[in-house]
């Protein structure tokens, strides 16, 4: 297929690269001219623009937030001639991005698909993200290729696009509360004079033995925040992504709530550039164990 | 060896057979006599009390709770000749019950072993436990054969049983955190139309891919909380722990805060008896959707 | 002095009527001409448009939300000729609307003055308003004599607009949490077989003798809701600028937190048009007790 | 009258002194020779052991905390010949004390009276005392004229003694409430370069314009917290009393666990002996300004 794809980060680009390796053509655009010529060198075609790259028999975008995404997604964009039949958002976008860009494109007769991912930029490398779709089932079949050169599962969620993001910023929320009870049971553990390291691996190889659990006992049991695979300041971003998609509902949400508060303590104390389970220290500190 | 055991419900009668399984003699007690006679069916010899049971090499207790335990294990019995020398308890304990027969047991020259588990009836039969022992490294390596029988690991936490304790309390707080997350992105799913046990579905066989997960999974997007595994009655007497063992060395646990509030919650709409998965129950409420 | 006044609803024209007796000379403007009328039979002149009001020596503002704010207040409106050089702003706005304001205001060389009121519509009228007052003190100066003609003191609380709007803001999120703490108060008599009313008139005639007690005890004691003084839909942007602040500065705020959430409870179950003391109702019903 | 005195601390003592001062007979008791002997001074009679003090007409008792109480109040003092046929405790008590007393004394056929006040010594002294008593009325008429000699007001609150403690404890939390919520106010404050004693003397003197803000308001605005008027220790029983009587009726209290949490937070960074407004630097530690 034809491709267009916007936005090739780090995410974005081991994505691209899958779809190259499939024998799909691609053309991408990203602010970042040397992201756009590693791709090129890779197989891709650069896009001249943005508008350039909105081409083809779909366009892909994977943009670090919705101001992002709704500055490049405007009517002008979306009526020109060429412009592609189906967009497949595969970013994390609020709920109210997601209903907005969903009016536009249907204003202007093309078909917007939400598919965000579950995965880190390593396992999109390695063809392992789990995608969830939502939008017109029909739409969806005729990208599913991409989907499948790019991920390891794709879910349908529903037909209206922003009940993918619905999923995907509620299974953040579980992986943040999963970080949030650690770093609680870490600072029992600490108090108690025990290896925190320890207690946790009693626990990440037995009841919660899964990667994602593992991974961040160890990074939890040896304070190792250093480099971010996700930092802070965006899981905040993350935080109230699930607070707004819980007011615009009217659902309290609890966790969400002490999860917000936490991490604005984690800023206070300048961690905001640290991976996000440094949460767990303010646990510690707040137990005058930091 | 021979083995005194004091409480054979649900947990402690499958983990005696697995004792009488390995060849060791064992001596149990129980408030209930057909516990005692199920038992003895299978090998077991029956205690005439429970200080009779108090006797052997090792004596392993698994009681209801620290009132169960506290009035069945006093100086008397401690003292009395024919006492053995090690005393495991297996059940899940406050850290101010432990730490007091901790003290009781070393005034009368007897080794108090904790040794909480992790795992449900049906995995304590399959020899499925995870068992975490805290106390005298000699005294633990003495009834390791014990634990070998009834156990899939043993992990030593320290030498003051509490630890072991705390271990228990703090895994169990992570376990509580998972449900009362699932409870709320269930809720975000339901207020966008979305079934939750399909959004459930695709993070517990992606990310969070591990039995403990999808099982409450199911529980929670099929909304069905009978038969209880474990009530919720019995899961705010573990919250209560985790808050107890946090005052009593000033540690502020937001998560288990919230969790007991929930719990009540739940309670005082009729729901002590149900699943503690019931919890997910207050999310939708509060979101006027139960 | 000649004042241009833009938002006469039930407080702004309880103000410019104060205004008008003081022997200001007010030019009104509002989106419904009802309320113009009405303030041109005391004695205001209409305005024949926003920027028409926005002239003499110092104009006023007192609008619903930062959003019609920001709609009426731009650059063309400030640049003008004949447009006044004062801008006082006397309605709840966000730090960042205030923030915003000040820029705009700094770079078209009007004074941008933020001077937001404790005080239900019924003070207005008797010119019993607390005013907070931000901005550059000699302009301050300029209009004090219009906020003497509107309220009974004047605070000055910085030089820095968007100061008085914290002030506010900060007042409003202790009145929000002493109608969560009465809610919890009164669901604790309840529960204990205790008339609530009866036991908050113990507090608030004692220890919390003041009005603004006594009128919330009232309310919640007797479950009188109808009609609002304050509608609780409103009080949750409230609640919102508090969190907005704090998250801007990174300042957990916890009882903030809960104070959503429990708006959202509220929302949920059809209360949002109710007297914000509402929020009560969470509490018994939570407790099984509504 | 004729009247035991069970408990001269600060509170006892200023409040056996206004009997003695209406003429009561008053025979005293405390674990502290010094106390008693200075009553002696001022005209009361010293007793020789809890027990002698437990005789006359009346028995008031104003102990520190429930096992104190429950320490000196059982079968024998109240089956003794010569006990008073009514007992007043006037302590701060939990629900659960209070009903076994209740049960106590109705065995043993002496009135128990339940009568928490709100005060501090110096109000006490002052005869300024609002007092809430609940048990049999016409045992409480009995003693009104000594509520009459030690309060500016006495209510009533029911027939069953635990409600006067259940409404002295909700009263408690509404004055925890306001001082967690004067903290995040002066913590919002100070994030924006505002003098929180400033901001907060606003709120203070208009809206919540009576003593106990006004007088809190100086104590987290100068952050003076020594000497304690009442130390964040005893707060954190009084906000478990509240959590308890809570979690015995389920009702979730989610103003109190932050509270709780925070207390925690304070006690943890060496502040428990310190006046409880010191919760205020949680606020502000937590958001990096302290």
């Amino acid at each position: 297929m034809q491709v267009g794809f916007i936005g090739v980060g780090r995410m974005g680009s081991a994505m691209a690269r899958n779809l190259l390796r499939a024998g799909h053509q691609v053309r991408v655009w990203d602010t970042s001219p040397q992201s756009i010529a590693a791709l090129v060198k890779d197989g891709a075609t650069a896009a001249s623009s943005n508008e350039d790259a909105f081409s083809g028999d779909a366009v892909i975008s994977m943009l670090p937030n919705d101001e992002a995404m709704l500055a490049v997604c405007n009517e002008t964009t979306l009526r020109k001639s060429g412009a592609p039949a189906i967009h497949v958002n595969m970013a994390t976008a609020s709920v109210q991005c997601a209903d907005r860009l969903t009016e536009l494109h249907r204003i202007c007769g093309i078909h917007y698909i939400a598919a965000p991912v579950f995965g880190r930029p390593e396992m999109a490398a390695e063809r392992n993200l789990n995608i969830m779709a939502a939008g017109d089932p029909a739409a969806i079949d005729r990208v599913q290729p991409l989907f499948d050169a790019m991920g390891k599962k794709t879910w349908r969620l529903g037909s209206l696009p922003s009940q993918a993001n619905v999923a995907k910023i509620a299974g953040n929320l579980m992986v943040a509360s999963m970080l949030e009870a650690m770093g609680e049971a870490a600072a029992l553990a600490r108090a108690y004079k025990m290896d925190p390291l320890e207690m946790l691996n009693v626990v990440v190889t037995s009841i919660f033995d899964v990667p994602i659990y593992r991974i961040y006992a160890q990074l939890i049991g040896k304070e190792k925040f250093d480099p971010p695979g996700f930092d802070l300041k965006l899981a905040l971003k993350d935080a109230k992504l699930a607070l707004e998609a819980g007011e615009k509902a009217n659902i309290p949400l609890p966790f969400a709530s002490v999860i917000r508060d936490n991490y604005l303590d984690a800023l206070a104390h300048g961690d905001g550039g640290k991976d996000w389970s440094v949460v767990s220290r303010v646990a510690l500190r707040r137990a005058g164990l930091a």
